[in-house]
This record gives structure tokens, sequence and C-alpha cells, in this order.
């Protein structure tokens, strides 16, 4: 008898319908002679709602009470479920974070997990129960609700996979698999049936929001094999994630994403000294700002002095606006330019990493399309390149056909998998 | 520096702007120099929603998945609290009934608390905090979730205000106290200043609701005094309950109540041998169907059969339809009524205990406006009558003036009490 931990997203668990469908899957899975863990997430917008509720009370909500009142709609889904198995005649029993003993730092809204205990959920499966478990929350010291952050059900679902030495993890969203390019903007993107977890994390690092990326690093380690499926459609198998040595590679590019969240920021006239750049970082990581993209210019004007531009996502702009003032004083820059019209679209294939003139062939199809390329950033397996938004879908269109991304089946699994 | 208990219902926490309200009324309290705990109920409609999803899904949820469904409702509302009141600057903390440590039976939806730790709740005051406390919850064995049943939140409110030996527990709500009668039907009801335990718990039980009867029950035997009020009119001190020893009483009934939630059954042409009454009512027992008036009348025709007449909630007529013919195969009936278009007039009253002619008097006030009297029950202090549907407001009136209920002050406090 194997172990399947079953992940489903907010919007297969909306509502009551949606809920029973998702018992329908768990059950298929029971009746294919598995035990199986479910994890869950807040159905539907339950998280959104409950968040613009804090926000109406007020702007700086304790983290403490911020985990407490999120917690909450995990429970809610979580009893659901558990209450739609047993109207199908299984047996079903639900957990909080505490209940099972997920125990995290102490820390609240981004806690990582620590450690997992098993004994309770061990004793339940082996009494013939699914185990339907909370996603997203764990506890620390004092019984303390913690909470993982945004998008911490999947993480909580592969850490669970891992604990309990499952055979897989499978994340049911409302997305059929892990797509070579935006199926909304590429029409003939195709389905991937494998991906390796390196080139499945610079996919979701660069806004394909098909997982969460702490769960793809949590599975890395491990080698617990992950799939990215649909709950809507029961018998597609989705796509696998796995290691890259269990993958023959035939094509250098996997997939494409673009990634629109990110502004542009270029501080001009800095004086070319050593430190000059330290400082700025700091400040801004001293805001919690997260930095993506950097470039700094070679100094060659007569001021000597160096432009240095680089992204960061919207939602941190009100942050950066309170640190402009500071960083004029102490880098004397003679301008801040932000530019809010731009797009980061990014390559990605472990394939890549012996095969030279990738990034070359990226630029030169860019420039064919008269495109011109703001910023460029790599990585092992991934290029990126930050172009005019106006440009995202033409860019996108014209990598996908030069790197075959419209075409057939991208990359074989060697051996026998999990199905 | 005393202890002050307060409970906010559902109605006091319905939004944002009603939950910053509440947290106006709890520092206000601070203020006065005391600690501060607070008990919360579930935002507005929240708990109604949260079954009406359960139902959604099956008709016969599993009792322990409702109590960690429907406990997330409190969660909320406390976490929202807490934040309004870190907002108006000031410290909160709030916690779940797990965490406390609300000590309850091993059982699902109607557990009574059995014990209540004090040590954490104690640190956290200590530390300066005012301390919410999920209402309706707590918890057993194995960390399970449990619920107190409807109207639980009282309950924990007053059983924490006697675990911490409170000075005083405020329950608030959008009702400004206890009135000598319902305000909606007798526009000349007078606000009682102060009721005793025995007469809050008679006027509970027919139908006033104000309060639920297990927090009278729990703040009797420690004399813990409680105050009805509304959270809308914080100046107003609404009404306060007591030991009747602590009261001067000046007039024999304190207050009237309507009930039109019963529906009475009769059961015709039993025949009159001992047992048959057990059996009937067993039965009925056997189904959780809980009776409230008994009436059996006196054998006296030919065939020396008795009727029994009794009184039933609404919500159970499905229970007993399902009962009836086991009822007419174990006793014989010739017959069974069920008669919906009724309702339950009752007068309450310590002061009646000593004084003779408070039935006698009722009975005559009926009579003089032609309401003919059903079924009869009295108590020590309470006198019920089943009268047809269409009088219960002329029967209200009429025993209101004869009574003296629409009148001035109806009892006053013996010595000093908190205010």
């Amino acid at each position: 008898m194997g172990l399947i931990v079953q992940k489903f997203g907010g919007t297969s668990v909306a509502d009551s319908e949606k809920i029973k469908n998702v018992a329908k899957a768990v059950i298929k899975e029971k009746l294919n002679g598995n035990d199986v863990i479910v994890v869950v997430s807040a159905m539907g917008h339950t998280t959104d709602n409950l968040v613009k509720l804090a926000f109406e009370i007020t702007n700086k909500p304790s983290e403490r009470e911020m985990d407490m009142l999120l917690s909450t709609g995990e429970q809610i889904s979580m009893s659901l479920l558990a209450m739609a198995i047993n109207e199908l005649g299984y047996k079903a029993i639900s957990l909080t974070g505490l209940q099972v003993g997920i125990k995290t730092e102490n820390c609240h809204m981004c806690a990582r997990i620590l450690d997992i205990e098993t004994t309770r959920v061990k004793k339940h499966l082996s009494e013939g129960n699914i185990v339907i478990i909370a996603g997203f929350q764990g506890v620390c010291e004092d019984n303390e609700i913690t909470t993982l952050g945004r998008g911490g059900s999947d993480t909580t679902a592969v850490a669970l996979a891992c604990a309990f030495k499952a055979d897989r993890c499978d994340i049911y969203s409302d997305v059929e698999g892990v797509y070579t390019a935006d199926p909304r903007v590429i029409k003939t993107a195709q389905k991937l049936d494998v991906i390796s977890y390196e080139e499945m994390l610079e996919l979701a690092r660069v806004g394909a929001n098909v997982l969460h990326p702490r769960s793809v690093e949590t599975a890395k380690p491990y080698r617990m094999p992950m799939r990215v499926r649909s709950s809507f459609k029961l018998d597609d198998l989705g796509t696998l994630i796995i290691g890259v040595d269990e993958m023959e590679l035939n094509k250098p590019v996997t997939g494409l994403a673009c990634d629109s969240s990110q502004i542009r920021i270029v501080i001009c006239d800095i004086e070319d000294k050593p430190g000059n750049a330290a400082k700025l970082f700091n400040l801004l990581a001293s805001q919690n700002l997260s930095v993506d993209m950097i470039i700094q210019s070679y100094a060659r004007n007569s001021k000597n002095t160096n432009d240095i531009a680089f992204t960061i996502t919207k939602s941190d702009v009100e942050k950066f606006n309170a640190l402009k003032d500071d960083i004029n004083k102490i880098l004397n820059a003679s301008n801040i330019y932000i530019d809010e019209d731009i797009v980061k679209v990014s390559i990605v294939g472990a394939g890549m990493i012996d095969r030279p003139g990738i990034a070359a062939k990226m630029f030169d199809i860019l420039a064919k399309e008269k495109i011109n390329i703001k910023m460029i950033s790599t990585s092992e397996i991934k290029i990126s390149c930050l172009v005019e938004k106006q440009y995202s879908e033409a860019a996108a269109k014209a990598l996908c056909t030069a790197f075959n991304l419209d075409g057939a089946k991208i990359a074989d699994v060697k051996g026998d998998l999990p199905v």
C-alpha cells in the first residue's frame, strides 16, 4: 500500500459543490489502494476577504493576530471536506497544524516548518481514515498559531509528503499542469509531461504562478516526486516534477515565463567610488525591499558617475518612495526614475547548462522583432530580459517559436516513475 | 485593581465598525482601572452561514467536524478585536479555548466546561494585556476542539469570571437589559435595574432571549454578579443579575415572557394503567425530544382512558412525526392531535413564593379577556399558561397592566454592588 499526499488549492474548494468534487478525487486515490493525506487551502477568496477585514480595522495589523485570523480559512475548508468524504461513505478526520504537530519557527506570517510529528496522523491512517490537514499553518512554542506565508499550503503538502515518506505529492488546482509558456498568451503553448525541480524553481520565480517556489525547494533534496494537476480533470496526470538526473534532456529550453509584477528603478549619477552600491542596497534591505535584477553601468562620463538600475515588485513601490529622500541624501544622485511599463521575459531550461549560444539566440530573436532589451540577468538555467510592456506578447510568441515551446513533448522520463 | 469579564455577542461584533466600537467599550473598562478579559461570539451571521455550508454538503455532518468548522467564527472576531484594541494604542492578545485551556467533556456540540487553566491568561494580564478569549469553544483530550452549544459564549464568559474570581461579568448585546416584558410587544415594558438569578433563569427558559440559561446557572452558585447591557449604549448600566437574598422584593411579579416556539401535542384515549405515561415519555426521550409542559387528564369516561397533552419545540416536530407509528402501536391511542397555533405566556417573580393568589389572579385576568387557557404549568417562581396564538398580545398587555410590569422600578438592591 502506498501513501499519496494530495493538496487542493482555493479554487478547487471554492464552494460546496467543488468540495464534493474534491471528495471524489480523494476517494479515487484511496480506491487505488493508497493511504491518503489531504492538504487544503482556504475556500476561494476567503483569505483575501479576511485580510480586507483586518485592514478595515488597522493599517498595521499585529502579525500574531493575522495568523490567528487567517488560519481559520483552512480550518473551514478541511472540516467541510471531511464531511463530504463521510457523506460518500468513507472515514475522514480533519486536523489543524497544531493538532498534527507541524512545528515551525517562533515567527508569524512567514514561519518555516522545523519538524512534523507523525504519531497522530499515522494512528488515524492505520484506522482507515483519510486524514485532512490544514495547509499554510503550523504551531510554535506555547501553542501559538503560525502561518507559512502566501502559497504556504503547497509547502505544507510537500513537507508532509517528505515527513511521511509518501510516494508522491499531487498539487491540484485549476491549472492542468506546467506549460511551456502562459497558455492565455501563447495559444499553442504545450503542457509539459515532466519538468525538473530546477527548471520549475526558475519558472516559479519568474512569475509562472503554478507552484509556490518554497514547495519545490522542499521537495528537491528529498527527491519527492510532485504532480501539478487539475481537480477538474481527474484523468489528466498533469505535469510530473522530478530530479534533473532522472530526465532525458532533449531540448535546451523547457519553458518561458513573463513577469509583469515588477517595476524598474534607475538611480542616476552616483559617484563611482567603493561602497556606494552597498550603501544603496543596505538601505533597501533595511526596509525589507526585495530587489530582483541589478545593473550598474560602467562609469565613462566626465563626471565619473554611474547609473544603477534595479527592479522591485510593484507592491513595494510605497516602501521605496519612503526611502527616496534618504537615497538622495546618502548618494547625492542627480535623479531617480521609476519605470512601470516593463515586463521580464525569461526562458528556462536545465538543458542550456552545457549548450552555449542560447543567450545570444534569445537576444537575436528579440532584435529581429525590434524589441529593445532594457536589462538582462542570467542564472545557470535561466535567461531573463526586461523589455517594454507593449512588446510582452510579441517577445513571448517569437521566443516560443524559436525555441520550439509550442511543439510536442519536450523531455522524456528515464525509467519508472510513480503515476 | 479589579477584574471584569466582558462578553460581546454576534450583533455587537457584526462588522469592522462595530468591532471598533467594542474596542472602545473594552478600553473604557480598562481605563476604570480594571484588568479586562473579553469573550466574543462569532461576527453577525457567521455561525449560521457556516452551518448552512455544512448542510449543503451533508444532512448529517459529523459533530466533531461541525465543532472544527464552527469554532472558526469566534477565532475570526477575537483576532479582529485584538487588532482594533492595538490600533487604539492598548495591548491585547487573543486566545482560542485550546490556548487558554478551557477543558470540557469529551463530547461535541454541547460539551460542558470541566475546568479552566488560569496560568497563561494571568501571565498575559500581568503584562498589561487585555485578554480576548474565543467564546463557545473548549478543548478535550488529544487537543480536540469542542463547542458548548448555541449561546455557549455567555457560559464561557461566566465560567471565566468564576475561574478568575472576577468582580463582575458583563454580557453585552443589542438589548439594553432585561425587561418586564418583550418591549417589541408591550411598548410600556420597563427595563429592570436588577433581577435575581432565579427569576432570570425562569425568564430565559420561557423565551426571553436575553441570556443563555446555562450562563445564569453557572453564575448562581458562585454569586457572580452579571450585567446585561448594550454595546451601543455604553453609559447605560443595563440590568444587574444577583442573588435573590441580595434584593428587596417589592413586587410579586418581576417579568412576563411569551414563547411561541412550542407546539402542543394531544394523545387521546390512552388506557389508564400504570406505566403508559412512562412508555410514552421514554420513547420521546430516546429520540432526544425535550418535552416542556405535560398534562394528563383524569380518567372519567366509560372507556377508562386518559388524554395526555404536552408541548415540544417546533424544530422537533419531524422527530415527533417519525415516532407517531410507534406511539400508536405501544399506546393504542385513538388519535394524535398536533396544535401549532399556541403561545406560552409566563409570569415570573421571586416575590410570588410567599404570596398566595398570584395564579388565581393570572387566570382571572385571562378570563376577563375571554382568553381560554389550554394548559397550565407552575414552578415556585413562575406560572405559565398556554393560550391560542391570536391572544398572545392581548394576554401580555392585560397581565403587564395587572401586575404593574409597565410601571416604575420593581426591585431595589440591598447594600453595595459592583457598578
